[in-house]
């Protein structure tokens, strides 16, 4: 059943609590520059927040936004810092652009600590992309393939991580993006991006399954509607999406390739080059919608 | 913001683990009679189990089955029976036709008692209808009128109860209702509703707030979905619907009946009687679909 879903996040998320974090908490040293050119997305600057950023998409989010963008300061979260190899591989090697903080999306007080550190830090976020999610933990969520294998465990832990995290961390990041609003980048107001799954729209919901993920995830969209709707009413410079990557070639998807048409299946670095530009072209009005990899709109 | 809401459930959900149950485990007498006529709905027979009977649309549920339909067996179920008074007076009214058992969504062994219970007793269930529902719990859940006063606390109790508890209500009775399948009531096959509500609907947002209460029901549209995909396929004779029964005159509703439009404030008689009504007269190609107390389905 799982072979031709359209995954939206695979990242492993692992249960592992660690006790100590490698913190890089580095100033920006660069001031952020206007946008030059709205043809040259290489100079939309701001900061930029990705939660979630130890592997998978998150991780390339954050090496594509340092490599092409060298004005953009970069905050990088993830539960364990310290276990994040590549991470801190990125970290020392960007020592003056990207800062790594512990945030761990179902512990609400982790979530307010890198808040007040990014506002000590930075005082503003441009962008925040939620990537953390998990589909599939070992010996706790496993994608369920019927009703009888659905426990209340894997259901309360998928929607823990995929739908309560993205609407906690953007409770505490709520006034730093609207200090940030995307002034200095090419953007018209802040972003921030949900990443969801087309498994979580009900009207596109031919095969069922996977119960726990769905639902999270379809939670998610409402909760970020929601969001839209309070941040427009407010006038807040921030514009929410929800994006679905399509299926991306990770280890962790591995299971679940079979039957993904040719050329569906694919890598991190087009993945992630795909969400970035539906990001950078966002307008306010497209506060609030679900869009796929290819732009097109999911229902709900 | 909550004054207009169409609000889909409004009983309050008490806390309290009540330690003693009165059980009324009385054998059916009546034997289920075929239903004579397309045209007369009170001898639509077979056995019903309304979940969450202890009051409010459940508990007039359980009191319209009973005074209508004659041939009808009723199993109902709360949390706390001993504490529920009004379903304790029909009981003894109704000693041959309903039975009264111990069940809280948020304690999947109850759930798994209760579903052995009803196997014994009556070994089928025809329609199952999930009512129990927190929108408030003193102390603990209140509408979320702004991001800012989300808590973990709220949106996980409201997913516990709102969403994972007519799921996992659906797992442990789904072989009851295959077993049932509306053979010797008007029906044409086993309908199992979960009371949605409109304000789980994302395409139908306009206002925002009510993030857990929000979220619990978006998320129960698609797990009922699923469900009713799986059902198909397995040719399971069991029709999933989701129901959203208007604004209910309960006392509960009081605090958010300011705005809603004159003759749209239902009593829970009507409320009960247009929802059944709907029940009765679904087919099979309505399975997954959401209806609103009109019978106008409600886009998700």
């Amino acid at each position: 059943m799982g072979a031709a879903m359209q995954l939206g996040q695979l990242s492993r998320w692992s249960l592992f609590n660690g006790a100590s974090f490698c913190r890089h908490h580095v100033r920006r040293q660069h001031s952020i520059r206007g946008y030059s050119s709205a043809a040259d997305p290489t100079s939309a600057g701001g900061v930029s927040l990705i939660q979630g950023a130890s592997r998978g998409l998150g991780l390339e989010f954050v090496r594509q936004l340092l490599e092409t963008r060298p004005d953009e300061s970069v905050v990088a979260t993830c539960r364990n810092p310290s276990g994040a190899e590549q991470l801190q591989e990125l970290a020392r090697a960007h020592s003056d652009r990207l800062t790594v903080l512990p945030l761990d999306v179902t512990a609400e007080g982790s979530i307010q600590e890198a808040a007040k550190s990014v506002k000590a830090s930075h005082g503003r976020v441009d962008l925040l992309v939620n990537t953390a999610a998990i589909l599939h933990v070992q010996g706790k969520v496993q994608p369920e393939t019927a009703l009888a294998r659905v426990t209340p465990e894997a259901m309360l832990l998928s929607y823990q991580v995929n739908a309560m995290g993205p609407i906690l961390v953007a409770k505490h990041f709520h006034q730093l993006l609207k200090a940030g609003g995307g002034k200095g980048t090419r953007r018209p107001a802040a972003v921030l991006a949900n990443m969801s799954a087309r498994v979580g729209s009900i009207g596109d919901n031919q095969i069922g399954g996977w119960h726990s993920y769905r639902a999270s995830k379809t939670a998610l969209n409402q909760l970020s509607k929601n969001l839209a709707i309070e941040f427009t009413r407010r006038k807040d410079p921030i514009i929410v999406v929800m994006l679905h990557p399509g299926t991306v070639d990770t280890d962790l998807s591995k299971p679940f390739q079979r039957g993904v048409p040719e050329g569906k299946l694919f890598s991190k670095e087009r993945a992630v080059r795909q969400l970035l530009d539906i990001i950078d072209t966002r307008q306010l009005e497209d506060s609030g919608h679900f869009f796929a990899w290819d732009k097109q709109e999911i229902p709900w």
